[in-house]
């Protein structure tokens, strides 16, 4: 059995100690990361949260503390009391900050002893991941982990001093609750003291902080726990951590610049990055036409150009026929390309578009004195010069074109940009450019369902200038959402709110929910709109995506303490589980087949 | 319809204004609280978070804002813009911070509109509770809710900050996962992934913060949300927070020390309340004793007497039977009460102590010459001079005496002391006396079960002084468990767990658990003991009731923004609710009737 700390008290963490503390007697405890013998003499590394520490057992001093040393295997934990001793220069350890000195044990104690882990304790581990999360609490030991969990502690924290010395209230809002406005599946948890009623876990705690705005708090704020019953992607996760913000008396602008104001702070304080404010403002329609996106990754050009009035009346059917039927003629010119890329390349830049649906992707080569191309020749000399002039193009660059209906043209586009981005190595992981994307449209047609639905949740506000577009042209009313956008990831969002009843019945309507769909689903929300509702918006942040960006990492999962996999399990916890008949009957359900 | 805020900016809050802002124009924004007219000028007070302002409308400057001043009801949302001006001395307003001043409006939007709330803004409200709760948002603006989540706020930032700066990492546990060994019943989540099983919503992170500590973070804590599906008590909820904590390489000790500084902190700064530290310490046999309670209310005296010794052979069967049979006859000398109670007093306390279990009360009223009692006549003179000096009786004072079994004579004596410190007025509401209650016993006896159960978890450390009675005599075992008593409400607890793995195997086995059912239930945990596990111990706090104390409330509904009542329910949302056959399909559940 291992043996106790009684009586003993560590006085110092392993990174704690230093020239400074020569000569004094210290107590350490930890983990033995690395053992060697020497000669009569065991060298342990000791390891706890903050580095490690050398330990020396010497047999000339005492050779039945050194026995006990001899024993000592990887992951023991260790507890030593001992002198710290100035390393002689020869062996002083440049790459630890505790490298000039060890520890002269004097004690030893084996605390626990440790079967050989499955997963070894070092950076960046390339062991697969189902092992690493079957065994957590060992990959948890590794350092790129506790640096990472350590970061998501200091974010956190940071959100709170932040949003608290701002005047925001952190009100914890209910996790048994109802349906929530996202639309989304939802986990649902059955009561037992009303046998066929069910508690909803929510996917956001929408409708409560906008019901603490009708209270009268002014600023809330949550770091809050939400719940999507969704089929897993790598960013995503059946639970999930938002920063959840809400202001009264508010305008667009001033959430937007009390919320950067966070961003700002947190990469100052965990990064040492300074970041400048104001962030960009970008309206939906500007980032859609320049990046083909509503989350464009700015860290680089390669902008779309559009091409249309150019092109609407050549003689390349493709490009004239998209111009004129609504749709439009897009290109990006990537640099250099035309000179960098083989055929073979090319060819497989116009399979990438296909992905995303277009039909094809036509090109030009810019070469010194003549074009490679095969539309070229459908092409006037006019048509060609302006197409050349509009895109800027230069000797070894490439022009990559879709024409297509607008939402495949951006969609192609935006994916071929982040794509010749990656290849051309465009993408620096230390970088971060944050803008807003402002203005969203409102509504959003549904082409299968022949109506409009709200492109966000039916709360969020039209902008006051397109109001008066409300009883004519729906396609045409932009609204007060905007969201918050990283190296081309949106990593929160939000809405001036309706805070007039009158309103936001009339939105219900213009989405075709029915007056009892909104009763029944809002009905409280509304009510309580009767009382006196001050204007109000706020936005959420994606914790966990924000995260793992600052972290440099590539899943969610690796900023998640305990994170589930692909079909929502735990492969560590074996989460969920089958439960007993019993608690079953309780709750008078049963299991169907199939 | 309401108005817009549309190019308008708040610029104060109400009560940031003052004398220093005379001359400036302001815009300010909130409810109105009320509206007087008096002679061509509208008076409203206007009220945000921050308090109250008053704003003068006059027709005499302008009648068409006098006009639409003229239109505002309690609790419409405005927004002004104005002049502040000093008020005449004698209407200055003393009772609020915003007295000498008022607004000289030039601008007023009526941002909404309001019907009249079902709840009066007023401090301590007595509008029945089921109304309070069914319109909480319209509850939440009255001025002691408002204080009482602000409160709140405060106490869950001090223990971040204090527990952050003490070198405790924040680390998010799973929501949806498996049951913890708390053992009440559990919500559960049906998986539509993998049909047939569920998640629990846990009831503590218990075992990942233990994990957290085989991780090597060495100091973890949390404010989480943890789940019971139990019959609803005044101060019990189905969902609850926690402020959890757990530290690696210490001893009971250790966590207490760092635990007061917080409870220290919290008051200082949330109450300018000076709190003497340390705590006392009390084994959990002293607080027996001594208060009859493992969660003794020490504002006040009137303790426990043991008095078995003296009676053990008196002729008053009563008391010799207990006091020879394993039981014990203990008193409580009740101050004063011999006089001043009256014989029905006297016997209404009898009636209470029967609640208990006690088969009756003797006493003796002890009056300046004589003793009136039913069972002086049983007792001889030197056992009755042994009672009166045991006791400290004075003339006037009553002595209540319980002979029973120890656990029903700690029950009734604890319980009475309570119910006599209550007819005295011995509880002050603004004094705040904490103690630690530690040397819990390790198990406890089931008589019905006739077998041997954990008291605590069943991880919980044995004494060091102890362990040899694990083989020899269980209720000798004496356990590093210890609770936080704030004025006889017990506000958290915790222990030192095992971090031995034999150690755990055998107090499992101890406890009748199969190596089946430990597998089953803990295996996880008892896998990663295998990989070197630190000794370890924490403490979890109940955020609601410690801050229920603190707002010198009598339930936890008042310190929860949303909560539920009775039977589990929400009256404001309706939670829980009936969901679609399709989410029901989804998950392969059916309900059964009956």
């Amino acid at each position: 059995m291992g043996e106790s700390i009684y009586g003993l008290k560590r006085t110092h963490k392993c990174s704690e100690l230093g020239l400074a503390n020569v000569g004094e007697s210290v107590t350490v405890m930890g983990w033995a990361h690395k053992r060697r013998d020497l000669g009569g003499v065991v060298f342990i590394d000791l390891r706890d949260r903050t580095g490690l520490l050398q330990v020396v057992f010497n047999s000339a001093v005492s050779n039945e503390l050194f026995q006990k040393a001899e024993t000592i295997r990887n992951e023991y934990v260790l507890a030593i009391v001992g002198e710290v001793v100035k390393r002689d220069p020869e062996t002083v350890n440049p790459k630890i900050p505790t490298g000039e000195i060890e520890i002269a044990a004097t004690e030893l104690r084996i605390l626990s002893k440790a079967e050989t882990p499955p997963v070894y304790i070092e950076e960046d581990s390339d062991v697969n991941e189902n092992v690493r999360l079957k065994y957590r609490y060992i990959d948890l030991r590794r350092p790129d982990m506790q640096r990472t969990i350590m970061l998501r502690h200091r974010v956190a924290k940071i959100a709170r001093d932040y949003y608290d010395s701002n005047g925001f209230l952190e009100i914890e809002t209910p996790m048994l609750t109802k349906s929530t406005p996202e639309g989304a599946r939802e986990y649902i948890v059955p009561s037992r003291v009303q046998p066929g009623k069910f508690f909803v876990l929510p996917q956001s705690p929408q409708l409560f902080k906008q019901l603490l705005m009708v209270s009268g708090f002014d600023r809330y704020f949550q770091v809050v726990r939400c719940f999507r019953d969704e089929d897993l992607r790598a960013d995503r996760q059946p639970e999930f951590t938002q920063i959840d913000i809400e202001m009264s008396f508010v305008d667009v602008e001033d959430v937007l610049t009390v919320n950067e104001g966070f961003i700002k702070k947190a990469f100052k304080e965990a990064l040492g990055i300074e970041l400048e404010t104001p962030f960009i403002r970008m309206p939906y329609k500007e980032a859609m036409d320049r990046f083909g996106s509503d989350k464009p990754d700015i860290r680089f050009g390669l902008e779309l150009v559009d091409l249309s009035h150019i092109v609407e009346n050549c003689g390349f059917k493709v490009f004239s026929d998209a111009a004129k039927n609504g749709g439009s003629v897009r290109a990006i010119n990537a640099k250099g390309c035309g000179a960098k890329f083989s055929r073979r390349e090319i060819d497989s830049v116009v399979e990438f578009v296909k992905i995303y649906k277009a039909k094809g992707m036509a090109w030009i080569a810019v070469e010194e004195n003549e074009l490679k191309s095969a539309i070229t020749k459908f092409l006037s000399q006019d048509e060609i010069d302006a197409i050349l002039k509009e895109t800027k193009a230069e000797p070894g660059d490439l022009i990559c074109f879709i024409a297509d209906k607008n939402s495949i043209v951006y969609d192609a586009l935006g994916q071929l940009r982040l794509e010749l981005a990656r290849r051309l190595d465009l993408l620096k992981k230390d970088e971060f450019k944050f803008l807003w994307v402002t203005e969203f449209p409102l509504f959003e047609y549904d082409e299968e369902e022949k109506s409009w639905a709200a492109k966000h949740h039916p709360f969020t506000s039209p902008m006051d200038e397109d109001i008066e577009y409300l009883d004519s042209d729906l396609g045409k009313v932009r609204s007060k959402a905007y969201d918050i956008v990283l190296n081309g990831v949106e990593i929160g969002g939000g809405s001036i709110r309706i805070h007039i009843h009158e309103l936001q019945q009339k939105l219900f309507k213009l989405i075709g929910l029915t007056e009892e769909q909104v009763s029944e689903r809002f009905g409280f929300l509304l009510e309580a709109f009767k009382y006196g509702t001050p204007p109000h918006g706020g936005m959420a942040y994606g914790l966990d995506r924000l995260v793992m960006l600052m972290a440099g990492k590539s899943s969610i999962r690796d900023v998640i303490a305990f994170p589930k996999v692909q079909n929502s399990s735990c492969p560590m916890t074996n989460a969920p589980d089958t439960v007993e008949a019993k608690q079953l009957k309780e709750l008078h359900i049963k299991m169907t087949n199939g």
